[in-house]
C-alpha cells in the first residue's frame, strides 16, 4: 500500500467518530450503530457502552466482531467512492476499576464531551476491540487487505 | 410509536442511500458499507452487489443479514444523538433474467445514476433483504422495536 492511500486509511480510522457494529445473536448477525475511539498505535479500537445495549449483550456472549466505518455520505454524485474500511477482531470488556479507565475516559471525553453523563452510569465501560485485520476500499476495485500488524504500521504517520 | 417518530423512521429509510450490511463470514460476523435503496412500502430493501464481493459470497452462503442505516455523521457536539436503525432480516438473489429486473434498475439508477457501469458487468445482480423486524434508536433511550408489519403500516405515508 502506498504512502498515499496509508495515509487516506489513518485518517478514516483516526477521525471519524461512528462505526457500525456487527455482532453475533442468536447465531446471526446483527449491526448496529456505535461510537468509537482508535488507540493511536492501531492496536485497539475503544466503544463505551451499556450492558443493557444489545450489542454488549452479544459481545459478551461471543467475543468475535466486526467494524465498519466509512466517510459520512455528503451527497455526492456516486456514494460508492465513499471510503470505507472493515475491521475484523474480538472485543474484551474493560472493568472500570482498571487503571487504564481513567486515562481512557479522558481521551473519550476530549472527543465526546456531551458523554460525561454516561460515566456516572454503573452500567456503561470500555470495551477493546483487538483488530485481526483490516479490508480497506479506498474507492471502485481499489481494495486493500491488512493484517493487524501493517495496521500498526500505517498507524504512526 | 407517535406519528412523528413514525415519519422520522420513514425519512430515514426512505432517504438515506448508504447502509452497513452484516453478513455471517466463516461463523463470525462481518459488516461492510453498502448502498441499498428501499421498496416503497418497505416489504425489501434492495442491494445491488456483485458475486466477487465478500458480502455477496457471505449472503449465498447464509441468507441472514442485518442492515444498520444511520444519519451520517455532521459533526454535532453529540453523535450519539444520530438516529439509526438496524433491519434484520434475510438476503434472497434476484437473477438478472427477472421480470422485475428492468423496473429495479430504472429505480436504481434513478437515486445512483453514476452506477450504470455497474449493469454491463455479468458478476452485478439485485439482493432482496426481507426485513423480518426494525430497531430505531431515535435518540437517547428512545428504541422502538417493530415486526415487518408495522414497519409496513409506517411506509405509507
Amino acid at each position: 500500500m502506498d504512502l498515499r492511500t496509508s495515509a487516506l486509511l489513518r485518517d478514516l480510522i483516526g477521525n471519524q467518530r461512528v462505526a457500525h457494529l456487527a455482532t453475533l445473536r442468536g447465531g446471526a448477525p446483527m449491526a448496529s450503530m456505535t461510537l468509537y475511539r482508535a488507540q493511536p498505535d492501531f492496536s485497539a479500537l475503544w466503544l463505551h457502552v451499556s450492558r443493557l445495549a444489545w450489542h454488549t449483550q452479544d459481545m459478551a456472549q461471543d467475543a468475535h466482531v466486526a467494524l465498519s466505518i466509512a466517510e459520512p455520505d455528503d451527497g455526492r454524485a456516486d456514494p460508492f467512492t465513499l471510503r470505507r474500511v472493515t475491521l475484523r477482531g474480538k472485543a474484551l470488556n474493560l472493568p472500570n476499576e482498571s487503571p487504564e479507565h481513567a486515562g481512557l475516559k479522558a481521551s473519550w471525553l476530549e472527543r465526546f464531551p456531551e458523554q460525561a453523563v454516561n460515566f456516572e452510569l454503573a452500567d456503561f465501560s470500555f470495551w477493546r476491540i483487538v483488530p485481526r485485520d483490516a479490508r480497506f476500499v479506498a474507492g471502485f476495485g481499489q481494495i486493500h487487505n491488512l493484517s493487524a500488524a501493517e495496521l500498526s504500521r500505517i498507524a504512526a504517520p
